[in-house]
């Protein structure tokens, strides 16, 4: 599947999670995938600050794009594992931006980390994910 | 804060990110919490599937709550870390079933596991996540 | 691999890093494997007790083994990922008990868990790994 | 503690995980810490690599040892969870060097990522862990 596809099924508008979120998609590449999403109320958690799960989330989409974007042709992916480390609350109006990068790229399983970081620069959470490559069937 | 509390914010209907995902809180004890989310097609991914960071997301709020059970008063607590395993794919229509219980409730952290569930019982995903308990300055 | 070479290789003495810790296989089927090591002092940390990375390497050994019960013919397996959350010290002199036992058993991965627990029964760390399957190549 | 005891006692050849393991201490200071491991024969696993569990004990201790150098004084640090994805086997008769770095410093817990590399420079695996910071009692 190519960057193009994921970008314009991502910049759609069509009805999915991401939609939901007001998630963006920025720079896109093989080597990098750069995000944002506005923390709304409608984001936030009971102290008033992003959920940890949306978070999670806007980085699942970006480690899984990252992974589409290395696929052999008629390969898709799904997302086995993923883990996060939390270090700081992003506040409701301000703007989260994550960035993807590869840790690995192998025929069965890609494993991508991504940062969350505040507009102030700061890094709010870390997130590495394991992608499993799922080939076509001949 | 008592479970009370918790319940009466979750029931609410006030702007949160819970709220935007249609989640209900079931059965909520010190020892257990209890969540559903039906996959409507906005929480889906591009496989029209529920997004693994919806599923983060109701694991992340039930083992939040089930710590907030067992705080003492004037406590708080944040997520520090979350871990998730993905082993099958809820669809769209489903009803995703969260089910959170303590592996361990100490001083400083309280760590909570939390089973999500098709509604056909298959265990679609299993997330460990590790809460920080913050005292009250005194 | 069969579950008597498994048992044969960790019983045999061979040189390898489960002889170097002592490691002795318990009960082993393809549901459930066991484990013990006995706390001696050169598997201690600086804190006189068992090091976090003797712990986590029990547990990979006994995932590792309870996925190899799973195997197809001719299949092997490497952990891919492993997580662990540390509850309580194990000190020098007692013994530590794994148990794994399978959360997903698929044809491309397999995930267990493994509870390590000391003599007096106390959760010491939980440990989930994943298994990748290679199958033979044809 | 400062960083000459956590070295005296790495140095020191007294009975410990690290000694059994042979492991060396490199560069080490509050922001970096580097260590080396050979992988002997009695390290690997059956497949004739290190075994995994030998390169999430050194990157313990390696996160362990940052966590020291940045403690207030007499405070102390425990491992609570610790992360691994797995990318490359490491041959016996390899040396493996770790390299830790903190993502975060704070005053309740320091969460450092350890990178395991081959000695052709290769990413064996990359280990996340969270350290406690227990402050003296008063």
């Amino acid at each position: 599947m190519s960057i193009e596809r994921v970008r314009e099924f991502l910049d759609s508008g069509k009805p999915g999670f991401m939609k939901l979120m007001g998630f963006r998609l920025g720079d896109y590449s093989a080597d990098k995938v750069e995000g944002f999403v506005e923390v709304r109320p409608d984001l936030s958690n009971r102290g008033g600050v992003m959920h940890g799960g949306a978070i999670m989330a806007m980085a699942d989409t970006l480690g899984g794009a990252g992974t589409i974007a290395n696929l052999p042709e008629g390969a898709r992916t799904v997302t086995i594992e993923s883990k996060t480390n939390f270090f700081a609350a992003i506040p409701v109006g301000d703007t989260a931006r994550g960035e993807a990068t590869p840790l690995h790229r192998g025929r069965t399983t890609m494993v991508w980390q991504t940062k969350i970081t505040r507009s102030d620069g700061r890094l709010a959470a870390l997130v590495t994910q394991t992608q499993l490559v799922i080939e076509p069937k001949v």
